[in-house]
C-alpha cells in the first residue's frame, strides 16, 4: 500500500519512553499527515508489542536480541502484519531505510548513537532528543547531516526553543544564545546541604516528569552543561557565546539575542509534546494537544545567575567542550557512572562533580576524528571511574 | 551618481520627530547597504537642514508650504545639491518615487496618511510608524500594499515584536497574539484618583520616552487599543485572537502562541531603534547601536490584567474594531481632540474616555470604502468631540 506522498513517515526509536509516547501521541492526531511506520525499543518487547498495536507499525525492533522472541510472538498472537527485527544493525538499517523518512531519535544513551548516525548519513529528517549523540559525537554527526543534507531539529525544549527563535532571521545575525536552567530542586542550597541529598530527593524535579538518570544531571546541573555542548554543535556557535540563566518558572526556555538588541525567546509548559510536534510539522505548526502559557495565572517570571560554585558540573562541561576532541566523551561517561552509583546509594551527591573532574583530569583530551576513538575514549571513562567508585565506596563501607 | 544596487535609498518622512532621528542613527550605522536619499518634515525647516547637512538626502520636502522659504535658503546656504520641496503632493510624490526604494513613515497623525498610501501603492518597503495609517486607513493600506507587492514592516514595538516572532512559520499556526502594556503612569490607580490627574503627570510615562500626545494616549491605555485595532489589519486575525496583557517592565513586547503550544517572545530595552534596524535590515540583522537584555539586572518580569473598569479606552477600541467602517476613524479623532484638549487643562482625564465614548455613540458606524468617506468620518467626529469639549470647558469654567 503506497502512503500517499505528502503523509510524513516515523520512525520512533525509544519508542517505550516518555519521549516516544509523547511523540505517539502527537502523530495519532495527524491520521492524515504523520504515520508511525518504525517503532523501536531497547529490550522491553511487552510495551512495543502494546504499541504497536496502537499504530500499526510496518517494523518493529528491540535493539537486544533476547528480547525477539517475544515481540515476534506478540506481534503473532495479535495479529498484525508488522515485521519483527532484532539487534543494534538492525535498528540502524531501519533508520537509514525506505521506510521512514523521519526518525525521531530517542534511545536514551550512547546507546542511540549509532542509529542517529545512519539517520544523519542516510538525509533523513532526524528529531534528536538523544543527547549523548552531540556530546559523544556532535562533529561527526552534524558533519554526516550536512553531507547528506539531513535536517536536524532538536527535541530538547531548550534546543528546540533556539531553533524555533533562529527561524526568525539569518543565523548571522545572532550575539548569543541563553539557555534557561531551572535551577533543580536544590536551587540556593550551599554544599554542606547538598552533601546530604538523597537518590529520592533528587529524582523528584520540580518542573519536568523525567527519567531517574536526567533529573539527577538537571540537579548537578549537567543536564546543562551537556546542553551547552549540545547548543554548539547544533547552531555553530562557540562556546562564549552560549550562556545559563536560571529561571526556575522554567516556562521561557531559551533566548536568542540579535545584534540589534532584539531577543527572541521561546515560551511554553514543561511538554515534551510541543517540540515533537514542532519537528514533526516543521515548518507547519500542528496540534500537540499542549495548552498555551497563561501568564497572567503566572504572574512573574524570574531570572538568576547559576551558583557554579555549589554546581560545579556546569563549569566542568564547560571545561570539556574548550578542550574538545575525547574530554566531552569523557565528561559524559564519568557522569554516567557517577550517576548510576550515586542512585545505587554507593556514593554522595557530591561525589558525581568530584568524579567527573578527576576522569577529566586522569584521561586528558585526545583528538578524535572517529567514532572508534570516541568510543574508546568513553570506555576508558567509565573503567576509570567505576574503579574510583568502588575505591569510594569501599573506603566509606570501611569507616 | 548610481548608487551600488545592494545600497537601500530611504526615505524617512518625519525625520526630525523621535522615530525619524533614530532611523537615520542607525542610518549612519551602515553607510554601505543605507543611505537617506529623502527627508520630509513637518514645518520645522530648521532642524531639517541640519538634518540634510549631516545626511546628505537627494531631496528634503516639508509639508508646510509656508516652510519652504527656510527650507530652500538653508540648503543653498548650506552647499548641498539637497533639492528642496514643499506640500503634501511633493511629499506623497517623494514617497512614490524613484528616489527611494524604502519609506520609513513616522509622520505622526492623519498628516501622514497620503504619504504612506502612496509608498504602499508604489510597492515601496514601507517601515510604518505612523499609526493612524492603520487605524483609519487599515484595510485600504494593506489592499494597496497587497497589490503592489509593497512589504510593510512595522516599527512600533509591540507589531515589530509579532513581526519577528511570525517569521518562524506560516501564519496559520498562529492560535492567538498578546501585546503587552506598561500599565502607564497610572497602574494600579482607581477612577477617584484618575480624575485628579495633571498634564504633567501623565505625560511622564515610565519606560518610553514620547510625545505628549502617546503618552497620554499611554496613561489611559488609548495606545494599546489603537495597537490591538493596528495588528488585526497587519496580521490579519480576527479581534478575539488579540489580546493585552499588562506587563510593567516593558521589556516584553508582544507574544505569539502557536496551535503546537509554543509561545514566541521578542523582549529588548524601550528604544525604537531596534525596531527600525529589524525593519531596514529584513531579513539581514543589522547592528542598531542598541544593548542587548539583561535578564539578570532585571530579575523578574511581571504580568497582570489590564483594569478595564479604571481605563475604559481599551474597550472602547475593541468595540470600535468589531464594529468596523468608520468607528476606528471616529475613535481615533475623538480620542485626538480629547487629548489635545486634557494637555491644554481644558477638561479632566477621565473626560478623554468619556468624550471618545460620546463621539462613537453620537456617530454610528458606516461602510468605509473610500479615504473620501474616512477623512469625513475623522472630520465630523473631530467638529463633535470640540463642541462637546467647549460645553464642558465652559460650564467647568462657570461653575
Amino acid at each position: 500500500m503506497q502512503p500517499p506522498s505528502d503523509m510524513r513517515q516515523v520512525a520512533v526509536l525509544g519508542a517505550t519512553g516518555s519521549i516516544g509516547t509523547s511523540a505517539l501521541d502527537v502523530i495519532a492526531r495527524h491520521r492524515g499527515r504523520l504515520r508511525a511506520s518504525v517503532l523501536g525499543a531497547g529490550s522491553n518487547a511487552g510495551d512495543l508489542v502494546r504499541l504497536c498495536i496502537a499504530h500499526q507499525p510496518d517494523h518493529a525492533v528491540v535493539a537486544d536480541p533476547a528480547a525477539y522472541p517475544a515481540l515476534r510472538d506478540g506481534l503473532r498472537e495479535a495479529g498484525l502484519a508488522t515485521r519483527a527485527h532484532a539487534g543494534a544493525e538492525a535498528m540502524e538499517a531501519l533508520a537509514a531505510g525506505p521506510g521512514c523518512d523521519t526518525v525521531v531519535a530517542a534511545i536514551v544513551g550512547a546507546a542511540g548513537l549509532g542509529s542517529t548516525l545512519a539517520a544523519a548519513h542516510a538525509g533523513k529528517r532526524l528529531l534528536l532528543a538523544n543527547k549523548e549523540s552531540l556530546v559523544l559525537a556532535g562533529e561527526l554527526v552534524m558533519a554526516a547531516a550536512r553531507r547528506a543534507g539531513a535536517e536536524i531539529v532538536p527535541i530538547d525544549s531548550e534546543h528546540s526553543a533556539v531553533f524555533q527563535c533562529l527561524r526568525s532571521c539569518r543565523a548571522d545575525g545572532v550575539r548569543r544564545l541563553v539557555l534557561t536552567a531551572s535551577g533543580g530542586p536544590f536551587r540556593g542550597w550551599d554544599r554542606a546541604r547538598l552533601a546530604q541529598v538523597s537518590p529520592a530527593q533528587a529524582v523528584a524535579h520540580p518542573k519536568w516528569s523525567m527519567g531517574p538518570k536526567i533529573s539527577v544531571d538537571s540537579a548537578t546541573l549537567m543536564n546543562k552543561g551537556l546542553e551547552v555542548i549540545e547548543a554548539c554543535h547544533l547552531f555553530g556557535l562557540p562556546p562564549a557565546r552560549i550562556s545559563v540563566l536560571v529561571h526556575p518558572q522554567s516556562l521561557v526556555h531559551a533566548l536568542v539575542e540579535y545584534v540589534d538588541g532584539s531577543t527572541l525567546a521561546q515560551l511554553g509548559l514543561p511538554d515534551m509534546r510541543t517540540a515533537l510536534a514542532v519537528g514533526l510539522g516543521w515548518p507547519d505548526r500542528i496540534d500537540s494537544g499542549v495548552a498555551g502559557l497563561d501568564l497572567l495565572a503566572q504572574g512573574r517570571l524570574d531570572f538568576e545567575a547559576p551558583d557554579l560554585e555549589a554546581f560545579p558540573c556546569l563549569r566542568l562541561a564547560s571545561e570539556a567542550l574548550a578542550a574538545g576532541g575525547t574530554a566531552p566523551a569523557v565528561l559524559n561517561a564519568a557522569n554516567e557512572e557517577a550517576v548510576s552509583a550515586f542512585l545505587q546509594g554507593r556514593v554522595g551527591f557530591l561525589a558525581i562533580p568530584a568524579l567527573v573532574e578527576q576522569s577529566l583530569a586522569a584521561l586528558p583530551a585526545a583528538p578524535a576524528d572517529s567514532l572508534e576513538t570516541l568510543l574508546a575514549a568513553d570506555a576508558a571513562a567509565r573503567r576509570d571511574t567505576r574503579q574510583r567508585i568502588d575505591a569510594m565506596a569501599s573506603g566509606s563501607h570501611g569507616a
